[in-house]
This record gives C-alpha cells, sequence and structure tokens, in this order.
C-alpha cells in the first residue's frame, strides 16, 4: 500500500498503526530524501510562522500526496499550494481551549486593569483605585463557533449573561443572527469578537458599531484584525475600551497611534498558541492517522480530494 | 422603638421597613447629631482605608449601639473597639465575586504573560514568544470555604484539575485537611492561598512548602500578606512563580526586592473591592435592615451581642 505520512510530533510516530511508515519532520530544512513517497503530510505548526515557508514549498515535492494536514485553523494561505486532488483537512479545534482561555485573560485585563498593575510594579508604586467588574456584565459574542461555545463556558461562572450572535441565526440555540448585531449592541458592556476574515466580516465593526455602544464599553478582538476598524476605534477617543489580540496592521507598526491609545490593551496574536493547543493537537493527530490506516473518513476536512 | 440605623448607602435608606429610622453616613467628617441614639452602626467602606479612622473612632459616641455591621470579611481590626455587649456581623461573601475574578486574572496573568505584554505594549513591542496555558493545570486551593468555591467554580470550565484543602478535612466534600498540604504539593502546578491570618496560618508557605513545588509552579496569594514568607520566595530565585494581591509588608516598600524579582506579579490588595463588591453589599444591607426591624436573626453575626 505504501502510505507513507511525514508528521511533526514524535508521539504519532510512535503510536501509529503498524500499517503506515511515519516519518517526523518538525519543520526547518527539509527532508533531502523520500518527499516523493509521502501521502499524507502535516504541516508543521510554528507559533511564530505566518503563512508560507520551506515546510509549504515542499508540498509541491510530493506527487503522490493525498492528504494536506493543517493544524491551524485558518486554511486560506495554504489554498494556492494545495494540489489538485488533494484533500485538505485543518486544526478546527485544536486551538479552542487556548483562544478561550486569553478571551478571558484580555476580558479580566480590561476589566481589573492588569496592565496598569503590571505598569506600577515596574515603577514600584502601590497604588490601588477603584476597578470595574467582569460579574454582572452583559457580553455579546460575535462569532458563536466553537471558541464561542468555549468562551461562554468559562464566562458564566463570572455572573454574567452572555448573548450569542453568528452569521446565521440559530433559534433553537439562542443564537441571533448578524442582522440583529445594531439592536443588541446598546445592552452590550463587552463585545468580543471571534469571526474569521472574510467579506462579510471585513470592517464588521466600524464607527456606526462604536456609536451604539455604551460609554465604557468593552471590545475584544481575537478574530482577525481587520474585522474591526482601527482608525474607527482611535476616534472613540477612549470613549470605548478595547483588548485586541489582533490589529490592522499587523504586526503593528512602532509608530501607530493605536499602542498609546487611551483605554486599549493589546496582545501580539498568541491567543490561540499557547501550550493549551500542543497536547490537543497531538491527540488529535494520533486519532487522525488511525482514521486514515483504517480507511475511516478523516476528520476536518475542509476542501475534499479525489 | 426608638430603633436608628446609620448605613452607607442611600440605597438602604429608601429601602428599610418604615419602622426604621434610618441615616446615611458615606463615610469622612463624622455627623455631628443623632449619634447617641444609633442602635444598628454599618461603617462605611472603603477601598482605600485600612482599618482605624473617624468612622470607627465615632462607635465610643454610640452609648445605645446593639448592632456593630462590617462590609469587611476581616474583623481583628475593629474589635478593641466593639463595646461590650454589641453585636459584630461583618461582610462574609459580599466580596467573593469579585476576589474570585481577581484571582482568575492573576492566574490567567501568569500563565499567559498579560504584564510582559503590557510592558511591550508601552514599549511599542510587538514580539509574541510561547506561553504557558491554564488548561491542565492542577489547581490546590488552599483554605476551601466560600471564596475558595467561587474560585472553584471559575477555574474548572478552563480544563483544570481543582484540589481543595481547608484548616479541617471535610471528606464529604472532598476537602483535604492541613495535614495533607505537603502531600499535595509535589503534583500542583497552581497553588491558591485564599486563608485569613492565624497564628495557625501565619507563615504558612515558607521555604519548605516551596521546596515541595516543581520548577516553574505558580503560587497565588489573595489571603494576607503574612501568609506567605516572602523572604523565602525572594529566596527561589524566579524557580517558582507567584502573583500577589497582598504581601508582607503591605503596601510594599518603595525598596523592597519583591518588586523586581523575577517571575513575580504584584497587585496592590485590590481582589475585593471591585465594582462587583458594591451591588451584593447593598443587596445584604436591604435583607439585613429588614431581618433587624423584624427581629429576625441577624446573617454573619461574628461575635454575638447581649
Amino acid at each position: 500500500m505504501g502510505a507513507r505520512a511525514l508528521v511533526q510530533w514524535e508521539q504519532n510516530r510512535k503510536n501509529a498503526p503498524n500499517s503506515l511508515q511515519v516519518d517526523v519532520y518538525a519543520g526547518g530544512v527539509a527532508p533531502r530524501t523520500g518527499l516523493e513517497e509521502v501521502t499524507f503530510y502535516q504541516v508543521p505548526y510554528s507559533p511564530s510562522t505566518q503563512g508560507v515557508d520551506e515546510s509549504t514549498d515542499i508540498i509541491a515535492r510530493m506527487p503522490e500526496l493525498e492528504v494536506l494536514q493543517l493544524v491551524s485553523a485558518g486554511y486560506e494561505q495554504i489554498l494556492p499550494l494545495l494540489p489538485d486532488g488533494v484533500t485538505l483537512c485543518n486544526g478546527r479545534g485544536l486551538h479552542d481551549a487556548s483562544t478561550a482561555e486569553h478571551v478571558l485573560g484580555l476580558v479580566l485585563a480590561a476589566q481589573r486593569d492588569l496592565p496598569r498593575w503590571a505598569i506600577d510594579q515596574s515603577e514600584r508604586r502601590w497604588a490601588a483605585v477603584p476597578q470595574r467588574s467582569l460579574a454582572d456584565s452583559r457580553v455579546l459574542i460575535v462569532g458563536h463557533g466553537s471558541i464561542g461555545r468555549a468562551v461562554e463556558q468559562r464566562l458564566l461562572p463570572f455572573e454574567t449573561t452572555v448573548v450569542r450572535l453568528a452569521g446565521r441565526a440559530r433559534p433553537d440555540e439562542d443564537v441571533h443572527g448578524a442582522d440583529a448585531l445594531h439592536s443588541l449592541l446598546p445592552e452590550a458592556d463587552i463585545v468580543v469578537l471571534i469571526t474569521p476574515l472574510t467579506e462579510r466580516t471585513r470592517g464588521l465593526f466600524g464607527a456606526p458599531e462604536f456609536s451604539l455602544l455604551r460609554d465604557d464599553a468593552l471590545v475584544v478582538n481575537v478574530g482577525r484584525g481587520a474585522v474591526l476598524d482601527t482608525d474607527a476605534l482611535l476616534a472613540e477617543g477612549g470613549r470605548i475600551r478595547a483588548a485586541l489580540d489582533v490589529t490592522d496592521p499587523e504586526p503593528l507598526p512602532v509608530e501607530h497611534p493605536l499602542w498609546q491609545a487611551p483605554g486599549v490593551y493589546i496582545t501580539p496574536h498568541v491567543a490561540g498558541g499557547s501550550a493549551a493547543f500542543y497536547p490537543r493537537a497531538r491527540a488529535f493527530m494520533d486519532a487522525q492517522l488511525a482514521r486514515w490506516a483504517t480507511g475511516e473518513p478523516l476528520a476536518n476536512v475542509v476542501r475534499p480530494g479525489r
């Protein structure tokens, strides 16, 4: 059968069914031999690599490739490199715990002044000031998929009210559709943006949306930078607060005014890639290779092959 | 009947039963008249006031006092001022939501490098580095009362394992006793200290306890500063991380080495006093005044009167 898999983690090589020949390639300099026999390739994940490098260049050297496996959720960047007839699978769900955790970190940082205390500590200053809370807040989650659900589960014990919105309404799950956004904003204390970047979500949150928010509301963005209109946020001049793990532009240039905009807290696109990701990704890859070896349908297929 | 209450919040005056005469004193300069008729006194709460000031001095000018009500959990500071025969009530539970929220903020700050991002932002630096996670952590809660339970509820959706310890074991609730501390430390990733300061808890966490923790473990203290041995923490030299809302000494003097100790994150005793406290305290006071007016047993009695 000649099924040969190239994967990132030693655990997956060890746990793979005997019928598979599995080699490990953790990224960096490509293997010099054997690429022409690879039928299943998991592109190595690196939190610092965005997009294309040697690990993706080598796809063109795999004439027998049947499955291209990503462990990131996003896959737009790989589509130009996907050979005809090859099945593409992504890492949907593997970053949920990490991302949801970071959302709560951003929300608590903003509500409980954690950045202020970090700066005060660096200047050896002990100076308590009154603080907001997360308790009693109404949180609108924009983009209620698997990460949105993970965020909601973590928010509810904080004595919050969670309101759900997705591209399409799902009344049986209490999920509002996109057309309800403007009617929900005036009541929201906190808005969490967790949407992929599409033509429908680009600039989704701009001047009209900011203007509907009450003073001192908080907007959190862990989706994609361009979902939020940076200039519109800056124009609020601190009336609305923001906690952003993604920005537009990204990375944020050193001279950009967003760095020191009042009420804005920035983290450098680190939501999804914390240590929580790795055990989940390795466990997923064990199961995926077992499916591949036995001919079961693969999980997370985003583009079927032949 | 002449029952006259002096309370902090206008809401409580408005909602009080008609049979009570209620006046508002929010702190600061004491009322010039009427103190000699006060039978129920709620000492005004101020997040910045620690201990004794004019609002507590005036207790000595209330010869008819029957109930002294605090809305803080701690009450050691008031005992020397408590007249014989006066019932003392505290604010147990009113700070739970606020404190538990801050514990999660401290834990996420430490695990997800939030202080680093705050400093990086102030220096306009976009530089992601690999991060720990909270997910998959084993968290030992030392002091499993009402705040400990509130912390546990907020921790569990983060895919953590929570281990409970209190002064006395409660096997039916899976709560270990204090004598189990040393056996539980080697397995803990995170230890949360939430204990009042007593003769038994002073210095509870010192060199022997630190030495039992694995490298890179995190110790969070939101109880009282002196529960943790500051010198023992400093001696770890960054092997153990700490997130501290209370310190010993407190406030931390500007020249103290703890400010810049590696892996230590400090907030200035702000866990309990966020905005979450106020609606809970006002609702409690409404109910307490109703109990007082009708002769029902008061809640949160910590020292019965005559």
